[in-house]
């Protein structure tokens, strides 16, 4: 327990000192009102919330408490790879019923794990009764130039990072009652793309996002917000081989990156940098309406993902 | 509906492009995987958050959706307040069960409103499913040297403004049926002491807490923070007539501000510019342990305000 955490007496303040013992030198600063974080000169703050809700986000019955902790950090820290931001502070607002009080401990650890993965610390928090689990977290992060979804241009080329259907593919696994499958740790313990976004965006990159609803889902909001037609040619996405390209192109919860470039990515190089793959699976054109197409034809039919409890 | 925000189809987005168009011009930026802002050279960034949940921070009959909304918001930005720091930016987690759909415009309009006492913009969010309505609220802001609770120190002032107990008052006014009285107005809305605290920090505050647990009880944080005893005089509290001493000493949700100082205030000043009272109310003295004593005896007996859902 950290000299600077000085709190008064009660049992909301102890629950807050357990949780900060057990994240020890991960925790920093905590105990005032508020946090403070220095923004480097000339930097831009790049802030994002993200909640994880039980039973909307996440099942007890397929998710360990770490798990759940590791997620709901990810998830997080994903929204600040795809604004190729780097992670300086993380804070944390759980809901805890008392029926999660005696899992808090392993919360605890899947949250540290989460942050462990980008090395920001926790900076602040909020503790609550409740009926459901919730963990809200809140993901700082600083960028000169961050990227956005609007920056599409026609004629870029369209990328994306990793080999999707991981997740959906361990889903599907675990629906059909035969565990989680080869693609565990895709789905339980994702990485937040945060390097390998600093890589593209310092090499051109246009615009980007972070797959979380699913790769036509999230591609679309950058068409809307670059007002721009993306074409998608199916047989370039690479997808895991238990699962369609369909389901692939739909499953969520990935936390890769779709980014646009006007330029060339040299793939071998971020294959060699990353153990990632790197893929040109499309373009922008000048389509009459800001839509995605696939193969030619405009996507209608598939879904975004709708979170882990579908 | 600002040309910035352009999301893909999807209900989840409906949903935040209903939230969006209700706050008008409030709402900037919205539209990334995260939200930008420029920290002023030589500030720290000052970020705090703070969840209001349904049923332990409110009661639905005994709040309309306005005003669980303005609340959410300003409790959180008492937390800026605090630490004398400018509000800059909000964001909003919300947790909506379909019960509540039919009333999110309420929960909207109060929301605005409690971003308006500070005129701070809404930069980002996220919207869940759930089975309880929660609000979880990001506020960020900027000091060049923010207020802390470690700060007081031996032979300082302590001084708290405005006058305690109208949010207690109204509270047992509504639990004993009464409706909620005189004090319907600090108890519904009340004010982050945003300016105030910047025009105590300015005149040598060395130490600042707002009250959300209770006078006692967040002085006790100021103590162990600081390392002191503070002794109170309980006959120079103020507090409204309907309550005891002891009742306003522990009633939380009072958002006014304790602060320490080596010097005086200008009382008269303060109260001048605010219409406020501003209140010397004890001294930090040079005690053993580090507590709060109030007319010279040792406080244990007072608990902390369990919040609105006591």
């Amino acid at each position: 327990l950290s000299d600077e955490v000085a709190l008064g007496p009660g049992a909301e303040f102890d629950t807050i000192r357990a949780l900060l013992a057990r994240w020890g030198a991960r925790a920093i600063g905590v105990g005032d009102d508020a946090a403070t974080l220095s923004v480097a000169r000339g930097d831009q703050l790049v802030v994002s919330v993200d909640s994880a809700v039980e039973r909307r986000h996440f099942r007890p019955e397929w998710s360990t408490p770490r798990e759940i902790g590791y997620r709901a950090v990810v998830a997080a820290l994903s929204d600040l790879a795809a604004m190729a931001a780097i992670p300086t502070g993380i804070l944390l607002a759980i809901t805890l019923p008392d029926a999660w009080r005696a899992k808090l401990d392993e919360l605890a650890d899947g949250i540290a794990e989460g942050a462990d993965t980008v090395r920001a610390p926790i900076i602040g928090g909020n503790m609550s009764g409740g009926t459901e689990l919730a963990i809200t977290t809140t993901v700082l992060g600083s960028a000169f130039a961050p990227l956005r979804r609007g920056g599409a241009r026609v004629g870029d080329s369209v990328y994306v990072t990793g080999v999707l259907g991981g997740p959906a593919a361990a889903l599907r696994s675990l629906e059909a009652g035969h565990g989680v499958g080869a693609h565990h740790e895709r789905l339980k313990f994702p990485c937040p793309r945060v390097h390998e976004a600093r890589w593209l965006a310092e090499r051109g990159a246009t615009a980007a996002i972070d797959i979380s609803d699913g790769f036509i889902a999230d591609l679309r909001h950058v068409a809307a917000a670059s007002r721009v037609t993306i074409d998608v040619v199916g047989a370039s996405v690479p997808h895991v081989d238990e699962v369609t390209l369909n389901t692939a192109l739909s499953g969520g919860e990935e936390y890769e990156l779709i980014v646009t470039t006007a330029r060339a990515f040299d793939v071998e190089e971020f294959r060699a940098r990353f153990g990632l793959l790197l893929t040109q699976v499309g373009r922008v054109t000048d389509g009459e309406r800001a839509e995605v197409t696939l193969d030619g034809a405009r996507v209608a039919n598939i879904s975004g993902h709708d979170h882990f409890s579908r």
